[in-house]
């Protein structure tokens, strides 16, 4: 008996799309109907053939008009482009639900972690009041070498590299930039609010140095490149920072380039998801596991993102603070002066090294970052501190 | 305008449902069309104004019994007993399927935690080789006494019962067979094996001291109620017991009431989730979870639960094993003939404690179970052993 099996096209034959055409040669339902890459195949043809189109070709603009002219003929779309769905989600989301057809995403964020199904699904009716992420696997592992071996960026880089965990061009991973889309879509969906890519304010590891790693060790601190969204009905803040969390939050236990996000929920309380973030098969199968959905009937739920809010990133928090110092009469004075007009309040201090090479390290209680800041320019204009104040926040306040 | 709510009906009125109707209350399309308890309420009359029943009354011949009704007209379920589903499940969700009924129980199950959703949604193409998960909130809480503040059973699970973590008959949570109703569950789900409550071996915590605990974290061990599944296509091993995981597993870091599973699949690799395992709030937010997927028509899939397997509970692991003995010359000679009789090799062991009451604490490298217990057996026929050996399986292979 043969079987009437589903037409799948699929453009972009990079890693995962050629693990995804592996997975449709053996699946029992779904068929090839065509493939697209730069030197084979028109888009045209494929459309015409497939019931359900996978884009995996990334960047912004064909990717964006390939998925509107398959979502506007009826055609089912499932994408792990993160950029795209970051800046155009809602826009692809209304085509789909106005041609009838669907449109899912769950390998843009945090790969094959069902963290988008969970929203848009089981928890589509609860009350998410704050998100705190692992979801980039570069920079995590990167922070870890870093942490573990001793090694500046460049070194763990280049061994990031090596590893296959970082690409040639690591800048969206380094910079935060991969991580802040990740966040806006999360945020939409847990939070219903229209976030633009642009509301997140994102920072990114490129000037953390080992040496802060190491300090905070001694204060039960871990360094993780945290994505975290907080919502209280009014006020939303979406930040993308190196961050600080103590050693005994389950945060600072995801190694290597797993993922991670904590979801604190009204009615709740804390859940947590992680897994692999990114990687060929565990993507690939995500996508599949989306066609599949799809074919089996289920409808992504209609996205009421119309909350409102007042976007104010000034984040209040603990604050970790590295100052490198001339260690002579007086230094502590100015230093405490300049703390005391910024009315910041000491939480811990430990001074490592003298003379000219000395280190002030202080765990500072929750201030806001513009206050930190500000006692920071000042402190950098004092002669007895000799270079540049390092601010990293803590995610628990001390 | 009048909205035109769902109307459901609510069986049970203990400490979940409460919360239930409570929340119904102030839902937006939602109403509560009866209330069924032991002193009032007619169940036919409910059933007839409803269009979703939610059974909280617990027990499994009642509760079967309206369930059964309920689906029988086409009437929608969601439930939160574990030991019905457990039971009869597969017959149930039958019965939803042929009068084109849904059946929705993820309260039942790692209570808020929405891993009965992933696994019938966006992962119920995977394949998971293995489960592991603290699935039993109460143990886990008891456990966690014992250890931080060295308490025997009895005065932690007092501990427990004054703060609300253990009911006034915690007999399910000590043995184990709550966490091995849940188990058959989440198996039949992630695997496809149609499984019984009684395929499911289980030991519980009763038996378990705090100086195992405190030896124990010696190794860098830390004991937890483990509820594990393996399933390698064809041999099928199902087990509830006492676990020793090491600290740097994720599983080591779920405290208090907390759950978590971990699942390993195929394609994907590691995926973990974690979160409240029961409270009233908690539970009824999940149960209205589901009345909501319902009314917006989400379909759960149709069960599968038709792969061989081979049910096969000798696992095959690491072992601690804790012998009470009179520390005299030829003592571990005794003691070592046995190992070698059943070809256990010791991985390490460190005495502590001298004269009579010297306690060797050994852990075993990999062999069956029967083999370790068929070694202890004989260990405990030996005059220089004091009190039956004491076998606790760890989860890495050591």
């Amino acid at each position: 008996m043969s079987v009437n099996k589903y037409k799948v096209g699929v453009l972009g034959t990079g890693t995962v799309g050629s693990v995804v055409i592996e997975m449709l040669d053996s699946h029992p339902t779904l068929e090839l109907s065509g493939i697209l890459n730069t030197r084979r195949g028109a888009f045209k043809n494929i459309l015409a053939e497939s019931d359900v189109i996978i884009e995996l070709i990334g960047g912004i603009e064909s990717a964006r008009e390939y998925i509107s002219a398959a979502l506007s003929t009826g055609t089912h779309v499932v994408t792990a482009n993160k950029q795209l769905i970051a800046a155009y989600g809602q826009e692809l989301a209304e085509l789909a639900r106005a041609n009838n057809a669907e449109l899912r995403y769950e390998a843009a964020v945090v790969g094959a972690v069902p963290i988008i199904s969970a929203l848009q699904d089981q928890l589509s009716t609860q009350r998410v009041r704050q998100l705190v992420g692992i979801v980039n696997g570069t920079s995590n592992y990167i922070l870890g070498e870093m942490t573990s071996q001793q090694l500046e960026l460049p070194e763990a880089l280049a061994l990031a590299q090596q590893l296959g965990y970082a690409e040639s061009d690591p800048a969206d991973d380094l910079t935060g930039a991969d991580a802040a889309a990740k966040l806006a879509i999360l945020a939409r969906l847990s939070m219903n609010v229209a976030v633009d890519i642009n509301d997140v304010s994102y920072q990114g590891i490129e000037d953390i140095h080992a040496d802060d790693l190491a300090y905070a060790q001694r204060f039960n601190l871990a360094l993780k490149l945290l994505a975290s969204a907080a919502y209280d009905g009014e006020r939303l803040s979406l930040q993308v920072a190196p961050c600080f969390v103590s050693n005994s939050n389950p945060l600072a236990g995801i190694r290597e380039a797993t993922n991670c996000v904590q979801l604190q929920i009204d009615e709740i309380g804390e859940l947590l998801f992680s897994g692999p973030g990114a990687g060929a098969r565990p993507t690939a199968a995500t996508v599949i596991g989306d066609v599949s959905r799809i074919i089996r009937g289920d409808k992504a739920p209609e996205l009421e993102s119309n909350a409102d809010f007042k976007l104010d990133n000034d984040t209040h928090s603990s604050f970790y603070l590295h100052l490198l110092v001339r260690d002579c009469p007086g230094t502590l004075a100015d230093i405490a002066a300049i703390f005391g007009d910024h009315r910041l309040s000491i939480a811990s201090a430990v001074q490592w090294g003298v003379g000219t090479d000395a280190r002030l390290i202080m765990i500072i209680h929750p201030c806001l970052h513009s206050e930190i800041a500000g006692a920071a320019k000042m402190l950098n204009q004092l002669e007895v501190v000799r270079s540049t104040p390092r601010i990293l926040r803590l995610l628990e306040p001390v």
